[in-house]
């Protein structure tokens, strides 16, 4: 209902701009008792700050996150729980000139158009550095997670046309981060950091998708009719910035199947229950999860700021021409892991709380 | 918010099981004073309609809709609309040998788990049946964009591995509901038949892809952040029975793309504004509509009820065997056509209200 | 966020005009496994029926529920109920001379400013008998309060000067519908009947106040800050057509009351736990339910219709004598005990489902 | 639907606690362009702050606020406005021997049951320090309805048995803030001043009540049915701490009118279109503002610390003395002004937006 407001019943609301005093959101919604480990969300933090690696851009972030209330004693109180990160890297002259330009496939014009006029700084509330609260709010919602046995655990599954082999079970999470670009298939990775590289010195940017799997889901999350699982991760998902595609289960390949080869069929479980012997689906059936791993992946194009010269127009409709500046990543799919999981944490943590009211 | 909910100023609530008295909605948030065609809405009902063709089921369903409120002397009165569409063909005693019987990749194990019990007749609430409302409240929806010179066109792009040519453009929306299957490319159109009835032989099922464009949108729709409007499409078509993925603009290809060969590159557009040379974006940059085309694309799965037989668990986890039963479409894909559209016409329409308090 | 919506997880939408084809709603968010009585529904659409007495008008308006969706096997399935009731005693006729004309102190006036015109017919939308779908959504929420040992009573606490003597606890709610003003208290009840009576001579109408109160709600229900329960009842109350005030425990009687008069002082209870002596904060503490019984008052203004004949203007801003016609009450508040009733349960339903999620 | 987020288009979203790190709130969907004048803002802050003479208690805290987000060059860009006010003046020591203790008509015992455990210092998030984030974000709605040419004034209309003579049109706003108790009735002034005083003496507290005048509504804001105006301003006035009654118009008096006294009789009103003789119905009909006065008043309890020593109980159910401690008010209904004015232009500023989509 509100255009920076995320989730039902566990609801994130975020603020700021890239080149503002500071951003941040507000936790509303989290169950009282639960224990807020402030490292851990300083670290999903540090996942998606730049710099981590000579792949991505230097500009240095702390993004030092600081909680403002809600939690006491080290446990949330069932009060809102509100964060912020300052800004100090502001740069903002590297900005000027994009007072009046229209940078291609940027948010310059649409906000305009929009709004009647915009923050230029960075983009201002259209930059990636938005994700930053939604990272800090996916982290809290982890930890709510976690204390259900859930986990949520994402990877870069190609990038360019590199594809990592089928990694399809969390497997070793361990590999993801060891692999400059998140892909724990190590040949893959090798081959994608190279392409990077060769991309940097041509100045270009290359997109990418992640695969993202949560385990230890409890069968029956998820609402019937408009709020599917798929629909709110999809949402979730295809909220993120270069985000253009979103896909579960056998997605697009399943629009080629045939049905007797995409049902998941049913088998006595023993004392375990009820199992599927494959998981087409992708851990969703009607909406609701039926216990197996969810699986989904999205397609992120590639970042529209190029380290070359590009023909553009201005506000007043005159031809322009934008030089390379700035500090930008060629690749920002690995850095996108971290923000794929919090989306994808939110989604399950809000559909945990709203489960609780299914029946008598 | 609510399960059966959908849109935040133009909002569709829903209501009704395959089986039960009713099905309906109630459309709240319309504006005073547009016109209301029922028959205009009475023939969306009938594009979903099956037994259309001797391709889709013979079940004879006349889903006649009658208006029950919020509409006075033929014009929206700003009061709910509520609409009721009356179950008749019911045949219940088909679905009892289904009442503890689990079918593979339905909704039967899930909607159990969840509720404890369930409406086991058609499906019930899970049932595609329930699309009939969104339909009708997109059909409203659809008014309210008339209105604003907004035309939203979806058609099969692909059928199994068939593929229609690339027809991006909204071009002769009449040459799609000549083909049976709703696919405007005559040659893809006849395969797609051929694919289908060989497939009514062997008792299967095949899955394929919807692609829309909506035309005629103004720049400046969609919330940055989370409703973004790419986000809400998402959502509204990934909330459709049976869709595994959903894409925009170069969706999934983006992800192999370079940013110099994805950008939009803006042109100064003399009396008409500024323009794009080529729409990768797929008419949204930064959530918002910048004026192009909006370009989305949707998979469904094969559906899961198959005319053969299946083995299966019932709910006591004892084995059982499915035989083929019932009434079912080889593929759903060419009705799912009205809903897909229906769906974002209910978008649309709900920034089309929302962008009203962007601005001073 | 919806004008048609009320309630956050156990939410009612209505539908509906004095004179349209049906009026109804949807109940969404009622858990599964509740027993759906629909008798008890239709008695309590009974209690708000004019007709009751030769008190109230004499229209006779049958009512008769049908419930649409949502229940299988006589309990509730998660999925949304709907119901509706059908418009039988039109009589439009009655109204076409108000077509233009702009009634004293309805809504005709601020609707055609609004909306650009109305359903000019006993009212439209504006109708009190747009609270017959609330009186059913609150006995659905009845019974789900029923099966917590939760119950709503009301009665007419004052009509006119005339007040009941003080009847601050649940007592025997049998005396409330023995009275035909439901009010408990004989004697101030038998004068109400006269002062009704004697202003139906004159064509005159009359205010009173009920007075609601709701035992068994256990402690920890109500949100801190903007959803106080005291706010959710507030609005609840003020909601129904006619209401003027609304105040809970000892209400506008505490603006002049010193804190050592009206604090409630905690007592050790033994094995209940702990206790209040007194209860002058009327069961709610820092917008949080306490244990003890809430407590609330709502005052209703004099109906608007007249059996006198008024000046007014019409649309056109023409200055017009309105006769006296069509068939109204005197006092309306004895049929809004139940409205009241309805709304408070409503509040608490959802309250109790809400509070759910309080904690890990 | 959060317990922390008021309204619907024009929306606020609180944190923080009496004691905790920061105050402050997320303001989304204020229109872009607003110029946001900080200074009113924090004008408006020192307004509800304490020490503002020697009737309130000598708290010193600075209470500056700082914006972090959402204003560019002056003016709102559309995004969240993010505000906090810093905790300075903190004194956890103070409350240290609360930490077990409840303390009556507070929500130390609410808060425990509900959360398992609470943020003991200063009341936490229960504290009415939380109304300086009420204000601030009320602050901004005010901007917003100065723009459109609205004005909202309330004072002190009554504190124990003292009552301002009837003031009940806009009149001189200066003059409340003249009066150390925001009571534009000079003589009634006095006199409250010394009862306030004499209460002092004793360690007792007293209540109060608050009128409300909202001026230059247009007509045809509210919605019908549930999110009626008053409902929405009862619900803002009753979710403020220690409120116990609302009314608007003739309010409770209206339960003892007759109708033909109650009505407001329209009058052709020449170039200024249709008024009305009289006001009793307070600015709005049939939920929906009509042009006149918006008029309601509020009853606030007394203060339920006093500088007494009194009985009660901890969280062990043991028999405690509470000891007359920290600084407190004897009465707080003078400070409340700016808060009940606060609400009031949330609530306006939102229905001002939700009216934009009410026609075609």
């Amino acid at each position: 209902m509100s255009a920076n407001t995320f989730g039902t019943l566990f609801r994130l609301t975020t603020f700021g701009e890239s080149h503002g005093t500071a951003l941040g959101g507000i936790i509303d919604g989290c169950p009282a008792g639960l224990i807020i480990d402030v490292e851990f969300i300083q670290q999903e933090l540090n996942r998606r700050r730049p710099g981590q690696s000579n792949l991505t851009t230097s500009r240095d972030e702390s993004d030092a996150i600081e909680i403002l209330s809600g939690v006491f004693e080290g446990r949330s109180t069932g009060a809102p729980i509100a964060f912020e990160i300052r800004n100090r890297d502001h740069h903002s002259f590297d900005y000027d000139h994009l007072r009046t330009a229209y940078r291609p496939s940027h948010a310059d014009y649409t906000y305009d158009v929009k709004y009647g006029f915009r923050d230029h700084r960075g983009g201002g509330r259209s930059s990636a550095r938005e994700t930053l609260s939604r990272v800090a709010g996916g982290a809290v919602a982890k930890l709510l997670l976690q204390h259900s046995g859930i986990r949520v655990t994402a990877f870069v599954s190609s990038i360019g046309g590199i594809h990592a082999s089928n990694v399809l079970t969390a497997g070793q999470p361990e590999g993801i981060e060891l692999s400059p670009v998140r892909c724990p298939d190590a040949d893959a990775s090798e081959k994608m950091v190279e392409l990077i590289n060769s991309l940097k010195v041509e100045g270009d940017t290359i997109g990418g998708t992640i695969t993202c799997i949560i385990s230890g889901v409890p069968p029956g999350l998820g609402e019937p009719v408009f709020d599917k699982l798929q629909a709110d991760l999809a949402k979730a998902a295809m909220s993120i910035n270069t985000a253009k595609g979103f896909e579960y289960g056998e997605g697009f390949r399943a629009a080629a199947m045939r049905g007797s080869e995409h049902n998941d069929i049913f088998v006595a479980g023993g004392e375990e229950g009820i199992k599927t012997a494959t998981n087409h689906s992708g851990g969703i059936q009607g909406g609701i999860s039926n216990g197996n791993d969810i699986v989904f992946r999205v397609a992120f194009k590639p970042v529209a700021t190029l380290q070359q010269s590009q023909p553009s127009v201005n506000s007043k409709g005159e031809n322009i021409v934008l030089a390379a500046k700035g500090r930008h990543d060629v690749c920002v799919v690995p850095r996108a892991v971290p923000i794929v999981e919090a989306m994808a944490a939110l989604v399950i943590a809000d559909h945990l709380l709203r489960n609780r009211s299914a029946r008598l």
